[in-house]
């Protein structure tokens, strides 16, 4: 089976998602910079959200470009990260609206959770299929910035309780760590 | 005629259609617990939806995998399927906003039904295309899943009008035993 | 300068503004048959939209599955006829909104005479690239089933101030006559 | 590292940062020509809108088939670049919505010039992986047009608190000027 439709399809889903987010972003009622004022933390969202977008598709680029073989299950591990991603935008929204609320700065932090514990079965089904020996397996090896993610979203998410900027603070923090791509695969492909 | 941008066009409207769902998800209103109510249903319809539109797209890869030859018969088949596709989420959004109501959940079925039709004048006219004798007329075969398809649908829509959730459960069994990708065209292919 | 990321950016806007229709209709307003009413003209003149937004797809397909080469020039006449085809989605909302009313029957027959004409250009701008002698210059030839478009949209434009519905009538045997790809230049191609 | 996926993902975003601002022109009231009036400015804001994508397509395409390496900063600085360019449609329809009004006409240009800068940086980075005797980095060479386009764009800011017409005119007329492709790396791409 060819990886290439599988990357296609991904490339449009999530070109798609981190655009829609464009349409969560109202026109300003009125002309002057007054009006941009509200946009503000419906601004900030978008680029939080459109960073941790930039982080998955980079991601998916280096896990794909170190896969050689697909199936069934790949395609499905594939499509329920999909899913999980797609639901950004309106988490994105909802977090817009409501800057200073405890339950949308949690629940923001739950689905990041989602959409890391989606990709996690996303990489097993693909080492799954390509051995515990292949340079896949070896270049994840242990997996520390990803257990230090699931860390920081669970802090985060305790925290919007108390004060929802602070969970929205380790959200960020996460996403900065993760800017840089995986080097661990990268490199791992560089030495093939 | 090659077949590259005929399978592009397809996975970019078939990713448009799976996100273009998510707008339907409105933002709640409300900031606590209390505002995700109303989006329950809404959020259940658009599973249900992803998961047909993700059958479809994983069954249309393997379809056209298989497939050499293509033709203006098979490009327009594929563009009637993508038009019943397209219709989904409209389908998917009436459903969400009328979780109880036995029309849109024996319309829903009708779409389901209209969508299994234009998938089978896709494979005849494919079929066709690359000979009775071909590997994908072989593989195919006796139809026996998708006559089970439509078998259920149509019990499906006939329940919508006791209890809708009956009818929901009809789909959402059919959709579980497609999960599975086609195998006899996966295994004809590897078997090349 | 290839021709593969021109296809596929094609491909993307042509899958968006095929899809984007979608968005256009409405939710119905209530849970019985009787909500789906007001949808049917709107409906109609989805379906009418899709299927000249498919023409333009095929016999895009076909252009460039043709031409050679690619520069600058049609590039930007690529781009034109992209503009004018995104306008198709507005066009069809408002004719949807008023299935009885002249002038929205009478501008959809603009735009689609305008499309008409971006094609002419790209056309032309490919034969002047591939020169006059190419396979493509001579596969176009006469020219005889566009001029005949020409005709019935300016019919059909006329018509709309004398009853709309004949109008659509028109465009509709169009469509009709394009559906079948230009097999003009799918022989010249085959021949090669 | 290939670069085929991003330049798929980038064709993907313009294509939907294009067609997205379709969205935003409204469906007209009424049935008449009248309607179609306080369509104007949003449908001229569209356009130039359109073009400038269309210009930064045109480019990206000519950039990236001119280069040969790619590496995780140039994803980042092609992913800074989609989140300037998907602001348009926002600061589109804002305009559209307030044609006379300065802050609008200040604050497109001010976006033009993010862009200019964002693109600017892509450019840089392409570069120091490509290395500074590379074929793209003569053919970039001295970047008059790039200087004279800053220019016109901060004078058309400062001209939006005058007459916000004579600021779009400073826009359209940088347009004008890019809507010839590239040439220099075109050429450079020709001489190899």
């Amino acid at each position: 089976m060819t990886k290439g439709r599988i990357e296609a399809f991904s490339d449009g889903v999530l070109a798609i998602i981190i655009t829609i987010m464009v349409l969560e972003l109202k026109v300003p009622h009125g002309s002057d910079l007054h009006a941009l004022r509200p946009v503000v933390p419906v601004f900030l969202s978008y680029v939080l959200s459109f960073v941790y977008v930039g982080i998955y598709w980079n991601n998916h680029h280096h896990l794909f470009h170190a896969t050689k073989e697909i199936g069934g299950g790949v395609m499905w591990a594939n499509l329920v990260l999909l899913f999980c991603l797609s639901l950004i935008p309106v988490a994105t929204a909802w977090v817009g609206d409501n800057p200073r609320a405890p339950w949308p700065a949690a629940l923001y932090g739950v689905l990041l959770l989602l959409c890391g514990l989606a990709w996690w079965v996303l990489e097993r089904s693909i080492i799954a299929l390509n051995g515990p020996g292949s340079e896949l397996a070896r270049a994840v090896g242990r997996r520390v910035k990803e257990n230090l993610s699931t860390v920081g979203y669970v802090v985060g998410i305790a925290l919007a309780f108390v004060r929802p900027w602070l969970a929205y603070s380790f959200y960020a923090g996460v996403a900065l760590a993760w800017i840089v791509p995986d080097r661990r695969i990268e490199s791992a492909v560089r030495a093939r």
